[in-house]
């Protein structure tokens, strides 16, 4: 590309990344509050996620947009169609994890009886480590940085260990307190939200990966 | 772009769609088979199409990789590159909506008690609700059909209705019959997979209509 053409093609990239990290801590956030607002039972917070939501979107769209104006404007070859490529995954992932968060937030309504209802305690652990893996995972992508990338995959495993031990305790709290199943049905839905969260981190470091080192990391099952 | 290259160009986009067409056919065959083994308990149909997830992953990365090189080789402008980028996502979507059959196939093996498992009844007409959404969405876009596009994008409330009554159902299965709980539970994340599949072949008709017409439906909640 001509000078000037790699220096705008630059100045893209970098407005790609900045979208890109708008839309990790707005999903980092909504995981949180999801949870916070599963916890209290607040279900103004829960509408400001699921409103949120829309920004995260939005963003996705502007990704998108200038993805696509970027190849189209600047016929990247190579390493850089590899970045442009790797943004518009990403986002894609991104966008998903707040979709999460998002349905998370819609199950807040659905909790009865939420102050007896041992369940809801198991949940803010495994959310904070879902979250954790988001943040590290799009440090990880900031930073290109493929080793922080493979810690990400690795944490997946605590969360997926988390995902059964809730499963457990909640069936057997579902057997001792039958009258509380279609609340805690509402919970195996959101731990099992949570561990998606840490599937598409894990996807998100894979691409990582895969744009710092040219190879992707062992496929993950879903 | 010249003669020879407009010729390429038409080749590869005729075959990344018959790639995109063979990852529908299988994963239209996938919800079938998986929901085939549910209900059957058939742990070697269920192993078969955990196995066969693989093609399709194969298949997408087989677009991904296409793609990728028309727009590097051909640098397609406008509509040609809207249709290329389409490719990209709608791949991406199926791929998806094979992993939600597999997860089904998965859970085959932690169903107890089946023959007097009531629930099991309710979930092949909603499974074959949701094959059909995916069979529909990916003729709309072999034929380019806004129209039947639009049929799937309604056709998703029918799936949303479905998933509501069985878990209902389900659920007062559970209250009835506490020693099923856990394989109730499964029941549960089965319907629900079956309610992604529709959310997803509805994505994948908003992407149809946008690719067909340039603009998108009113946005679906998730």
């Amino acid at each position: 590309m001509p000078e000037h053409t790699v220096k705008a093609f630059d100045e893209d990239i970098t407005h790609l990344r900045g979208l890109i990290a708008e839309m990790g801590g707005l999903s980092e956030l909504a995981i949180q509050e999801s949870l916070d607002a599963m916890v209290r039972g607040d279900e103004t917070l829960a509408a400001e996620v699921v409103k949120r939501d829309r920004k995260i979107d939005e963003l996705h769209t502007e990704v998108d947009k200038l993805a696509v104006r970027v190849i189209a404007l600047r016929a990247p070859m190579a390493d850089d169609l590899r970045e442009v490529v790797a943004a518009l995954k990403i986002a894609g992932v991104v966008e998903r994890i707040g979709d999460y968060s998002k349905n998370i937030a819609k199950r807040v309504g659905k909790i009865e009886g939420r102050d007896r209802f041992e369940p809801l305690t198991l949940l803010p652990a495994m959310g904070d480590l879902a979250a954790e893996m988001v943040h590290d995972v799009l440090s990880a992508y900031a930073a290109r940085d493929p080793l922080l990338a493979k810690e990400v995959i690795a944490a997946d495993d605590k969360v997926d260990a988390f995902y059964n031990s809730i499963f457990r305790n909640v069936v057997s709290y579902m057997v001792e307190n039958p009258a509380t199943i279609s609340s805690a049905a509402q919970l195996l839905f959101v731990a099992r939200n949570l561990e998606r969260i840490g599937d598409h981190a894990t996807n998100v470091a894979e691409m990582v990966h895969f744009a710092a080192t040219g190879t992707y990391p062992p496929d993950e099952d879903d």
